[in-house]
């Protein structure tokens, strides 16, 4: 809905590599507003606890023509295949402290072949993989997600782990890990449901089928549907990217502990459905966060307006 | 959709003040229906227990051009802010009998300043508040909201809390605490996922933009859009109360326990999501309200017309 | 959606009587697809766990012009109210081994007239027909529901059970129990909610309103809505459930324990909603699921076209 | 356990009757502790929300010599039984105001003899007498049961719902529902597990036998048994009632915030036994409520003993 | 505790083999109770749901000097690492009618080898097992478990599905599964936390140190205690079988609706731990049948002895 | 007791700083088992993820005459305290890359004094400090505290996080933390109720009663009591923790997938109590694991010895 978020005055976006990072490049538009875009979004640890905090509002987007292809095969291939046929660890492998070192390697070493270590093993890398994406909902600030193209497989599990979604006009999305045999396990099977339903969630993950941008608008996927770049125009940043950098630099302009307070009571009332917890919750929550400098302020422009007779503005 | 909710036949509506309330005005329509027209929704305990168990249905509007413009920014300040520098309790405050007041009046004089006290005061006053709303679902009978104009903060709070929502076309919703720094603490954090799916809770609670009667039908925040009164026409009441009038005339006149146990069981169902606990729970609420004079009258309804050959509608 | 799911290429579908039931007949279509059309979906145990586990795929359609009527009213005289005036069970009454039986007769046989005995016989009759549903969803592979013309009350509990729901132009839906002075009790009130959210789920039981095929499509109720045969063809299989075979064919060619793992995850989610369990429990799935032959040969086969450059294909 | 509760030093103990309330009679011991003695437990809305708070720390003890005899049969008669021969309720009953109570009253006065109605007011009635015991919970401060004699029935119902529970040697617990043809539904059976596990409440409920002081000591039942009164004592007040009211001045000491917050948190992890959420409330409620006056009179306290070198009493 | 359950009076017992089980002697003690004496618990679907619900009272014990060394480990061989090398399943196996058998069996034969597909039917024949303890559950009246020897492994997944355990003095337990390289999966690791807390669960789990009467009954893994037979004496039924016949005795003397109304609701409290869960439940449950022919029999007999001064037999 | 863990054959243990860690010193008893004395629990990420995964079991003790006397109450006064009077961060503050860390701080940076932004730092500051124990229950292998003299407040918090628990005969238990002002936050309020019940905790947590090692012993907050050193003796190790030194060792004896999977199912069944879910997750965990090297010697080691008549040691 390009009226709601016009493209106009784009922020100026300069970044480059990220220290320490191979695979994502970060920079900064607005004050407040870090701007992430992303190769490889499932290597571990891709996005740290430490990125997330230091940042209110965070973009995040994909480099290139499509948004996110998902797991690569050769990864796979690497990871998963090779627990078959997995050689016993090399004696000197592990790391920690002298003693301790020595005395874990004699103990522990997985017998060559075991298949129930090579399935415990299979579990905890699963594991591993779904933290970076869930380290997205514990970032205390809200995630945009603005998805260009195709975003597919582990693209889904990404998006649906961001707060809110924008996509382009040629945006489209597939849950395909059913096609390569996989059951959908970083995330799209446990959070789609909450966005769209139980029953398009259904729909989605075991038909594999694409949803263009319209669908996924009335479906509730994104939020909002931007106007692709015009044929041979080299835009940049894209026009998504664009409309995502002003909506997070709009919520960086609202007070900071209503926003992350909002995002953490939603996931909160997400994962423990029943309304009188929730409320307690946000109760309890609110008595020590609520009375913050930007309260203070608010009300102190809100009473200052307050002759202005019959608009509402001065409530909420 | 006034096709589906046809304003003709409005019931006639008279209605006063309500003894012994300040800010509402309520009155019968049809039989079985009553009107509660509110003004400052967010008194505690304005929707009482004993006024809403008395009636099967009953519909809410607000008076004036806007449904409810949320919480006075006044009452906030005077409630929140006034904890800051809280004087010491008068000696005689207190109600109780005698030496009971006595006994606590001494005990448990929270010590003027102390952060811990003022929070948790805050906290039950706001768990108070909250009361105010989570009476609408406690209410056996269906709560109908309709909103004309704008339904701002508090007013979000309010209308998800009821049962069915209908709105005018001129409506419109916004949830907008954040913009005066308060994470929502009066259910719509909770309760407005359940109704649209926590990715458009989350793009309307961190945005507070605003949603018009289109975009709230499609959501599925309300489930019909009445046609608004031409302009200059002074209908009474006006068209959407007259449509949400009609609408509780119609629960009205369907069997009552089925109605009161259809909203129990949904209520359950979301505050309980696995789908054998519900199962459960409805099959032992049936054993034992089932057996009705109602579903005796159906019955015998039913197998009067049972020689209408190939219709449906004995059955169901 | 006709472009979607194009009706061409029809399965030739023959089938019979199933031995051993009644009221279904059944047949295969395409290899591993299974296809069951009802007429009486109530019938206790109609749905037995052998029958599901047999076929990979299912499909669920109803016999004649309307999809299902729901409970037959014969069927709730018969056995509701005959609990009034229930008489004492003939002593010989009851199953079961020669002493075994003599002990049980004589011990529990409910006195005539108690009423609690009266209540808990409701409850567990209530339970058993539920169980026919819940089946559906134990059934390890999809079940996908054809709907044409009328579905109506059991029918709702019927289809929301199943896992895809497809539709003709024709088709329409209606929560009918209330007005029979019923809250609808075989699975309605739990699972419709997680498909079109708790506010469209009261709207529905409350008022009993008749839904047409667009807006049960606008809800999310049904998937796709397929074109009604023209006046006067007598297109065998109907369009629907040509549109359903060829939906279920397709399943049937992609990787079984995929399919069969989502949506065994994805109900897990729905009755666990907390994100962390769910993530948890497909981990621990997925470690002993995955390595399947089928994903090694998906691996090889994506690998053979890896050289296939900018192709995000080999992806997910 | 007399020597860690010495019964000297007994707090002064005067009382009467409570203003407004017929089978209490209540009282101040130390300052900040109530004392409310029961003739008639199961009164609706015996313990007012308001009468509990008021108190920091409240005793709960019965009159004579046993504690509760549980509900009286008259009463059940009264209640339940006379729901079978309901006569039509007459014409003008009901409150509220005017035109309300006109409408209401012919709108949904039930139909006299619908099984189904009688049910649904047996379900209410029984909500609202749980009600009076979760008051009890609701109660901020600590309530702390005496028990002599026997505590049957509706006692027990009583006494799992309090946070402490002492007895005197004479004392004995019995859950005598299940001889008087009821299941057990004011409390019991939810609490009692949570206090002796879910084995041995299968064994006190099914089997209805008597338990006396030392096995309720031993399964956990009361955390302290006290020497009753040698025969012919008349002391006032019993041992188990001095010992009580000196726990309840033992808690009265205690810095007022950690006390209820640690009530609250511990009924929080009861109803929410998953330790992850439990760890999230208790840390944003101390964030709200742990820097209180209390806490900084008790680091100053600590930090001033500092000196004495080796004891752990500075830390904890 | 011989003198709570004394063992004289021993019910006559005689019994023989059940119809249909080969692994199972059945009889009839006191009318309405059964007694099933088990020589391989964990036979599928040993316990099969008509044979409980024919039943009021079931005491379970073990044929010989140990109640249940668990599962045969040739059993263990035999289907879990038949997986490994499991040939391709027989073209023509698998049950069914004619042409939907053919067509099951050409879709879904898994292949042979497949990794994946042996993990599932692994997981539904460990499924399957649980199933065969969880009929317990399900069995509307009290089952006891009376315990002699050893009771190890599936013995104590066995017995912790009961509702109440007995066991003579030379009675032992131990969690084996854990030497056996297994973690227990039948529904130990469940249901023991619920008997004796998590901590002493973790314990005997984690150590598989035996347990014998003594501390069993400490820790509430049983209720009573029986004194062993006499060396040399050749009692029958041995004394702990004749005690728990005496209870089940007891227990059948009771009102059925309650007993059973009891045991369901403790069941679901173990499952819902929440308190105001519960109380919703019981107070549904009890509005439906807590007016029974026992009840009033009760308040009957009660009232008849109001005259007796003082006693409270007639209150609960 | 010492007879069930006999403290002869003490193993050797030589230990010493732990490289990277300044309050700790760790080393290895037996292969496999590590062992870490504790002076400063609650620095944060004392127990990192990394070391607990090297070892398969771990023994946590204190140093010196008591195990754990709590919190320091200077570590409380800087970090509490010190929040009210916070200063504005220095400008350069942070750490990050360049530009990113630019960004952060103009646009994080908290208004001094803002007491919101001051609860939500003390929020996070209690979840981090949580962390440190949780590690303990993520940690794959089972950790035994072993328990000599005062166990005191946070010494409370990091006891109930360990699977078990043993203690000298001199040992103490005190859930200070209410002395303190202070509503105990590290995780006693929530995980001691699973292993005490709900009533023993609220009475230790109200009360801060101090226990003694037998009255532990009798609620099951120690699974064993160890006698206590001589007078004058210098046993080194202390029998405390040469006992649980060689309980490590009998658990590092035992098949390690099935040690690491018991745990981690008891856990899950501690956060989900529902038996359903935990039978459902146990059967899909074994369907991975349970296929292990030291099922296939186990089994093998099972069938040598199967001509032993009679003797159950073959079966589990």
């Amino acid at each position: 809905m390009s009226s709601a978020l016009p493209v106009a005055q784009t922020p100026a976006l300069s970044y480059g590599p990220l220290p320490g990072y191979t695979s994502i490049v970060a920079g900064i538009a607005t004050p407040g507003v870090a701007y992430v875009e992303l190769a490889r979004p499932l290597r571990h640890n891709a996005f740290h606890e430490q990125l997330w905090d230091e940042f209110p509002r965070i973009v995040v987007a994909g480099q290139g023509r499509n948004f996110c292809a998902g797991i690569d095969v050769a990864y796979l291939r690497r990871n998963f295949l090779a627990l078959e046929q997995r050689p016993p660890p090399a004696s000197g492998a592990g790391g920690g402290g002298g003693a301790l070192a020595a005395g874990a390697a004699s103990a522990e070493a997985p017998p060559a072949g075991c298949p129930g270590m090579q399935r415990a093993a299979m579990r905890r890398s699963i594991l591993a993989l779904q933290e970076a994406f869930s380290e997205i909902e514990r970032c205390r600030s809200p995630v945009i997600a603005a998805v260009q193209g195709r975003c597919i497989g582990g693209g889904v599990d990404l998006v649906t782990a961001c707060d809110l979604r924008l996509c382009s006009e040629d945006a489209s999305f597939c849950v395909k890990e059913v096609d390569l045999a996989i059951a959908a396990d970083l995330g799209t099977l446990q959070r789609l449901p909450h966005i769209v339903g139980h029953g398009a969630a259904m729909d989605l993950a075991l038909t594999a089928r694409t949803v263009d941008a319209v669908e996924a608008k009335r479906m509730g996927l994104v939020s909002h549907v931007v106007a692709a770049a015009p044929d041979g125009a080299a835009l940049q940043p894209r026009p998504v990217v664009a409309a995502a950098l002003q909506l997070a630099a709009r919520l960086a302009s609202k007070p900071l502990l209503a926003v992350q307070g909002t995002k953490r009571v939603l996931l909160h009332a997400r994962d423990q459905p029943r309304v009188a917890d929730g409320l307690d919750y946000v109760a309890t929550w609110n008595s020590a966060q609520l009375l913050s400098s930007d309260l203070m302020a608010a009300l102190a422009g809100a009473g200052a307006g307050a002759g202005s007779a019959g608009t509402p503005r001065a409530r909420l």
